[in-house]
């Protein structure tokens, strides 16, 4: 199976990117994590996405905050999938990473997600890495499953 | 090859979606156009959602506005990648269906483009079909490397 | 008398939902809580709206946050008036809630009260109600005199 | 059957408030349409509110642009449902005119429908009106049903 | 002297308005203040304004929160300034009320001050009454002779 | 009578400012229009500002677009009241000249009205300098009387 | 004297550009204008920027729109400073580049002006250079002067 | 050397301002720092400006939030480049001092950064200061490798 690149712009990052790695090792998909950024370490980043294809990276997740780039960066050399999430920090609520992620011109697509959604990180690459793999798929069934299960008894539950 | 599933959630976001499957011809990806509302008609929606993967489909994109729930309606019933361009309509510039596209709960991931980024919708379905398809991978490097040579060349005709 | 249904997405609604139920209690109006997603349970959503007019109930108020597109989704199955609560979660303040909530297209309205007013979705809901039931009415009516008389209390207490 | 108010906070608000009742017309619910300022005539409002349930008026339909006022102030002054529109006008494509009118205190809902969303604010009232009218219900239930046909048509017919 | 009336709209602004009666006393200014709430004792704020003149006021100051309506509703009943003060509450840090306070209609004008702005309301409504008074524009004039001292002085202290 | 001083930054602003001085017009109340700028002109404004109360002007609205600061750089020389007019220009629809505008530190206030809202700063330094003039606050109360008499005029034609 | 660089990221950009290189020519400020794009051609941007300071260049004026990278990728390769316009596109009004571009994380900044403000780019620009150029400060101080006479003289021809 | 200023608009920002004074220590930058208000000290904020160049300054940076005029106010009495450092204050994030900050209009440029973004305008300060001063220029290069080597360390630490 191909990994999943986790990649994130700053170490101050890590605890919202551990929500996709978690979710990653749940599924048994390997990673690998890395901490590049976009603009103090512009030559790694973009090495590791130049490359990442043939050293059999299928996805690349992209965490970053503020003016959000990483994962544009990533994107520009490359032509793997790549996610971004944006990342929350100081009073704007994550609003300038989401549009500095989302707002990506034409011909280099950025997958986001939520602020701070690094868990949908991680299922969409998931199901993107599935659509060659029905092993992963089913578990793919069996997490919605148990997802919706959960919700049911919590309805079940429910008492106000 | 799976096909492309590209479903808007009304017919005035043709001229939007268009560019969408207009990239798509330019790859010789097969796709299919539709139209289903996540409020007019959700039964439609549904049962093209828990069909696609056995339908043929790989990727599913969606457009919408306002309070664009179309793709996380469509994310609701598969576990294929969901991909979201959030159509501008109204005052608010897009800021409604982008937030409503993107912001997804936990579990069910849409991968959102820039607001009325149809292209960008269908270059991410075919990074992502390429995944298992040499041939698709090629004519995106080619793609990129022919948009590349078009800013070179803007470039240098660039008088100013 | 017709029921009201309170429907949550999450059960991390639960403290801003609570402030609609006991508003419900208050008026001795009867009431359902339940707990579905528009996203991992779109088949009970659905079912409990399809439902919901014929097992006695007259309004339907529905509580979520982010992509909060449940409202929405409950609406598209019933002709029943549907009440949005736009939850607060993470750094948007609400408005990416408000907006998923209230901007619906033509066709399928929410009515949306302001972020986490989950006590105006229950008065909402008993001043629909009551347009058949002069005892409701009644209680409403007092409720508002009662309101009124604490904030002429409040002004008359006033030191600053 | 009771009555529909349709009040606009101004005349420059008469073309999104027509699309609130040409829906009225189409579902022969009574309406009378007036022009009442919470600014400039709020006496005017406030005897018109006051006076609404007993002269046989079922919902308030309340349409006004920039701090939009309107609906708030006739919700203050009847216990009848409040539906409030709010209308774009100037730069902020309509987020003051959203805010002022969704953002209500405990106490006093106003059952807020999208900017410039008159059509939903006429389909609301039906919907609120029919809890008791089973004739009525039955149109709107055609109504969406013919809705619904209209986008199945389109689909089939589309053609990109 | 006239005196300046100061009106929150809710008990829970009664921190944010100290900041204003506290200017009033600094600087003598007789004033008396209130709680009358646009939405819930809508006769009392009418009342009061249209007889704040030859009750001996001269200037209203208003603050509110959320859809801040109370503002407008005084100024809908007297000619007198009025002042507003949007105070911040719930998520999304005053935009709700600044905007519901300051995009009044042509007609019918709120001087709006900062959110929070409490003390300047207060200032403001000393510099309207000090038109006529040269006491207490002499006042305003020390005071500000003051607070440009303390700048100074911190600025010489500074040591960074 | 005291004058008006109608200030604005740039002549650009002239269409909008217009508004005001056709109010100040009507009700005959004197008044002087300049343009200086607060960053173009500072050491013009500034005298203007510091001399203006013992010119004869007895309030200065100040109208300017974008980083609005033309209305603070008034005030913080004079403490005679200052009001302002953010004005809209380019995409932000004025939200950046209205934030400019009123968000004042404490000590100096700067009355604030609506985004391009020329007529009611001139109505509310009309209010202001009705204080002490009681000939001008009865043309306010036939103003207002009037503004009312057309909305009830047109309540009356209403056809729709 | 140094050269300006003055790049855009794409040939749609150039009307907001000429803004700046005009600027540039009335100053006689030597320039040379590039399409470099972060994304489409990252490799040319990147060369271009570790090499602008020994090819002659002082400063590097960076014009984008949407999620605007380009000012943060040259910026990243270089210590020169780097001054970003965002430019203005969709229905964002330019909020979108404004955030991307000014957000920068620490230790990489760029020097951000207004939205579509290319002017003040190549004001800003000449601010930097004439640090060491007395000639061309004296011009800046000309520019300037000329630029409030120019205020003044509309001043004194105003008449409205 | 140029001294490099750093001003701020009130005792409040030291914090903030802290991060720029101790990047200016780190890289031996002579500055001053110092308190002075556009609001509340004009006089002295205008004079420090005007003679700012002769007293050997080369830089600007001021630090201001809410309607934050401080950088503009510096910038039009002097042709030095400015840096606008906004600050976040109360509930809006800093989008208020942002907006007041960057959005000036033409002929008065300021270089704005992030939101409390000071260690960047040091940065950036010092990047203008080493156009003429090549040692300045290696220890900015320095710190820009020793910035990368930190990332590089943590990336080769992580583990997750």
């Amino acid at each position: 199976m191909r990994k999943v690149a986790v990649i994130m712009g700053s170490d101050s990052d890590t605890e919202v990117v551990k929500k996709a790695t978690s979710v990653l090792k749940e599924f048994d998909v390997p990673y690998e994590a890395h901490i590049y950024s976009a603009h103090r370490t512009p030559k790694e980043a973009a090495d590791f996405s130049k490359n990442a294809e043939k050293n059999g990276f299928g996805v690349i997740i992209c965490a970053a905050g503020m003016a959000a780039h990483l994962a544009g960066a990533i994107a520009a050399n490359t032509t793997l999938p790549v996610i971004g999430i944006p990342v929350s920090s100081g009073g704007l609520g994550g609003l300038d990473a989401l549009l500095s992620t989302v707002q990506m011109p034409t011909g280099i697509p950025v997958a986001t997600v939520a602020v701070n959604g690094a868990a949908n990180a991680a299922i969409l690459s998931i199901e993107i890495l599935s659509l060659e793999d029905e092993t992963l798929r089913k578990k793919l069934s069996d997490f919605r499953a148990s997802g919706a299960e959960k919700v049911i008894e919590k309805d079940k539950a429910l008492s106000i």
